[in-house]
């Protein structure tokens, strides 16, 4: 299916658990002969000419140049006026879409069965502004910041995912009864996507009512585009209703570049000792070759990781099991392996 | 246990169902010589001596004088500036605590066995400020409104909430990783209040932690205390985890009043068709009458409640029966004779 050079990924471990479970992935990846090579970059801020700390430019030139990157869970610095790394990457390559599927796993039971939502999370403004005052004392103000180009294009972007993803409805989250002006704009970005497509079934609905409606029943939702904040939580309770974070994948999505990344913690408690679960960040790099299209390589792997887990002979502590992170990668592997 | 004269309540039958399951209420309080009188006001908005339209003065005058008050459902008038009416008498009497406990219902079976939470938020503020502006065309800012003044008072509200009905622990909900300085300065006057109360446990979590957790493990969670939006947002998720809105109660306490409210909606296409729920409305009025310190009023009610519900002899619709709002209604009272 693929032909050429293998393409070069920018791979950054991240800390706590990410060089094991990045490790687990490239392994994955090669023993699927995956046509990418790996460029591993450190993220870890450094103090840059002008005094102040950020990303190291290397790393920075390494997305840049290959438009596509693999990323670990990193540490937040702790320090006032430090933001989240995390965010700083999503900033600094205008990564405008967050895509962060929620499927239930085969064989892995919670108390939901068949739950398949995909939210799409404005990635750039909104609540993440970063733009507050204290106007006096014991006064503060937080910025939510809402503008017709950012909310137009992960719009586009969402009915965009459901046609090409086969989906058959966007559900438009907001709080335009409250926030009028900031979340009726984002609602009228909505609409006039909607117009463009019209084989897509189209929704608005309150983030509170989708909350409700989402933990009773989850098949109510497809597709759910909605500003910053509001994805922050909804991905994580939809993350909730299958597993949790360390199941669930995520895509942010620029024009110049997509970055795929694990969202759980660092979990510093486990880390080195060949106990952290792949799965996510796995995922994630599923999500990444669909993104490159290299889809066949997606499917087997993703098929492998899945039926490891539906047979449960080797999890991890997380999913209840005893497995180390290597045994069930090396399952994976195998899997891989009788396969192809 | 109650001497004296009847005690005056404002009640705000409100709109659609709202006074169907309004007159259930009444009856069953009736059937258990609950020392009240109801007032009964209307609150649609009507033009004032300015020009503009508002609440009732006489409405005003009832809740302003009885000090106590029972609200049901009210639609939100359509039309550009019209806020909503629920979030204007909250306002107006400046209910600075929105109090919403969710508990499983013995007998009425969700996903979730045994929820016990209960979510306290800020009522006044916050991302309910009202302020926004077009900046330029297309970018849209809404203002977020965090002030120590009210962080305190709902914070002390969530501890003192937690002593008196003998709760072990307050969370405190928020995303001060973002928005750093308005949810820090709420979160700073939850630690500090924190000190004054060495017999609740403390802790503060994530906003997407919380969500997260919840839909995993209510359990997790006691008491919550968080700004205005966050806790619209969890609040009707707890909520759906029992069963949803028309089982849960709410009340919104200030100063110099308080009003209990259902928060479902007005049903408008089942309105006059007794087969509305009166559950969350009556719930309402139970968390009422303990506020009044009626609580020997409150169990009975309560008790008979539950246990028709329990007994599913006579649910209405909602609930998946096929009794009418009436044989609901008559039941718990039959049941609340027989006990006293
Ligand atoms: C780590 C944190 C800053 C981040 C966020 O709030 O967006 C996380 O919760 C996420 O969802 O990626
Ligand atoms: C009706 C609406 C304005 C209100 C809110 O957003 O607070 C409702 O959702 C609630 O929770 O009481």
């Amino acid at each position: 299916l693929y032909s050429g050079e293998a393409k070069k990924c920018t791979l950054i471990p991240g800390d706590g658990i990410g060089p094991e479970i990045s490790a687990a992935v490239q392994k994955i990846f090669a023993a699927a002969n995956v046509p990418i090579e790996w460029e591993s970059v450190d993220v870890t801020p450094v103090r840059g000419p002008d005094g102040k700390f950020g990303i190291p430019q290397a790393a920075i030139d390494s997305v840049n140049r290959n438009k596509i990157g693999l990323k670990g869970p990193l540490m937040t610095p702790v320090g006032k006026g430090h933001r989240s790394l995390n965010l700083a990457l999503r900033k600094e390559f205008n990564l405008y879409a967050n895509v962060r599927p929620c499927r239930s796993l085969e064989g892995y039971k919670t108390l939901y069965d068949d739950v398949d939502v995909v939210t799409i999370r404005e990635n750039t403004e909104g609540e993440y502004s970063g733009i507050e005052h204290e106007i006096v004392d014991g006064v503060v103000q937080s910025i939510k910041l809402i503008t017709e180009e950012a909310s137009m294009r992960v719009a586009e972007f969402a009915f965009q995912y459901a046609i090409e993803n086969k989906r058959k409805k966007v559900t438009a989250v907001h709080k335009a009864n409250i926030m009028r002006m900031s979340d009726g704009l984002f609602l009228r970005c909505c609409r006039e996507m909607a117009k463009k497509y019209p084989d897509v079934k189209f929704e608005e609905k309150y983030l509170d009512t989708v909350c409700l409606n989402m933990v009773q029943d989850p098949s109510l939702y497809d597709v759910l585009v909605m500003p910053n904040l509001y994805g922050d939580i909804l991905s994580d309770m939809c993350a909730g209703l299958v597993g949790g974070l360390g199941l669930t994948p995520s895509g942010n999505i620029g024009l110049n570049g997509a970055l795929f990344e694990s969202v759980h913690g660092t979990a510093p408690d486990i880390a080195g000792q060949d106990k952290a679960n792949p799965t996510a960040l796995l995922l994630s790099a599923v999500m990444m070759l669909r993104h490159m299209q290299l889809n066949s390589y997606a499917d087997v792997i993703e098929r492998s990781c899945f039926e490891t887990i539906k047979e449960a002979k080797y999890l991890t502590g997380d999913l209840g099991g005893k497995a180390k992170c290597s045994e069930f990668t090396n399952e994976i592997c195998d899997k891989i392996s009788r396969t192809s």
